[in-house]
């Protein structure tokens, strides 16, 4: 891993190249950003925290049959990762409604839905991310119908995985989000990571926030939420 | 008909019941209306044109299997309609990127789609008729998923149909409007109307507007584009 150059620097991670060309270094970073960057922030060991709690629930995630990204962690900030040809969607599953959803219907945070939500959001700095359904995603040639059959179906085995996870673990699984590629063979890849920056976690009794709505929001410790959420799903998965 | 009494005011179009319990009268207005009726218009023999445009049109459709709510032409601005159970949707139907997709894209208007889209809004003025995707369609409760299929379908025959007629007469048809109900058969119908107010139609060869947006743009006649589409769409299906 001679040729380490940074190709890609995001909110919250940054990518370097190594000397296998199918292979990536993801390093996670202190720093949390909030409402497209416009809300900043950091806090020290939250790289280790959120490094930590993605490779818990992608090794949960892998062990039921879906494929990763992972290779093998490096240290306590860094892994190593299969490069993917990116699907430029950020696929979100909703339990309850929370959020945008929240503020678009008019529903109260943490209102029942009948049945899982998943959406579709275009990764676009610039159009600030707009939500698209499979029509208007076909259209613009973003994936094809197939892509979002499977990305759904991927999305909705993960969401089974970690709700039952989050439930040992005292939480409410409201909602999260996730990215996928596609390796060199053509397979869909859960890419990215899964942390408290990508899901809302509630205390299942006292519906606390255990996320970045903390940060978001300004409702308290921030490094507080993530500890107690990785500490919880810790000993769940790693006692 | 002794028993009018109005059950329900819209922006541009009224509905009166009948002492027929199944059958309703649908009268269209001389207003004109846009940005969720924060811009408020109106010219006389707007009901004229819009309800003669909108029984073209439906005649067109109804020969090619579609069901639609009419029963048989009052006078000048009122029809006598079914009475249906409505889907609280919007089927939206796009051909070319226009109005809002434009803007949340950043797409210029006109730009060509590889396939006609097909966008669901929920009906709700105080929501101010949310874009939805059919996921939360369904955990809302609005429709299920077969409808929303049927519905899909139903969409994409009727634009077929007026994309062909809106060429005959040297108009590009770039989007418009739908809603639908059940009759008393449990049969999807095709209800409210088609009309300027909810298509886009442009000059083919000037790309000139001819429909609601002069009126929301502040582009020139909306009269003249009213009159103008009616002419040219009568010259087609009735010369």
């Amino acid at each position: 891993m001679n040729s380490e150059v940074m190709i890609y620097e995001g909110k919250a991670k940054r990518l370097f190249s190594t000397d296998h060309p199918e292979e990536l270094i993801l390093e996670f970073k202190n720093d949390l950003t909030a409402f497209n960057a416009l809300k900043k922030g950091s806090f020290e060991g939250k790289s280790f925290l959120n490094l930590s709690f993605s490779e818990m629930m992608f090794d949960a995630i892998e062990s039921q049959g879906v494929l990763t990204h992972r290779l093998r962690k490096i240290d306590q900030t860094r892994t190593l990762v299969k490069k993917l040809v990116m699907i430029p969607l950020e696929v979100v599953v909703r339990n309850k409604v929370a959020g945008s959803l929240a503020a678009k219907m008019k529903i109260q945070e943490g209102a029942d839905l009948a049945v899982p939500i998943v959406e579709f959001y275009y990764k676009s700095d610039s159009l600030q991310d707009p939500f698209l359904n499979s029509q208007q995603i076909v259209a613009f040639g973003f994936a094809s119908a197939e892509d979002l059959q499977d990305l759904e179906k991927l999305a909705l085995k993960i969401n089974s995985i970690m709700k039952e996870i989050c439930e040992r673990a005292g939480i409410l699984l409201i909602d999260f989000k996730l990215e996928f590629g596609r390796d060199s063979s053509g397979h869909l890849v859960l890419a990215d990571e899964i942390s408290p920056d990508s899901c809302r976690f509630w205390d299942i009794q006292t519906k606390q926030k255990l996320d970045k709505d903390v940060f978001r929001r300004d409702l308290g410790s921030v490094e507080d939420a993530y500890k107690e959420v990785y500490l919880r799903i810790k000993n769940v998965l790693n006692p």
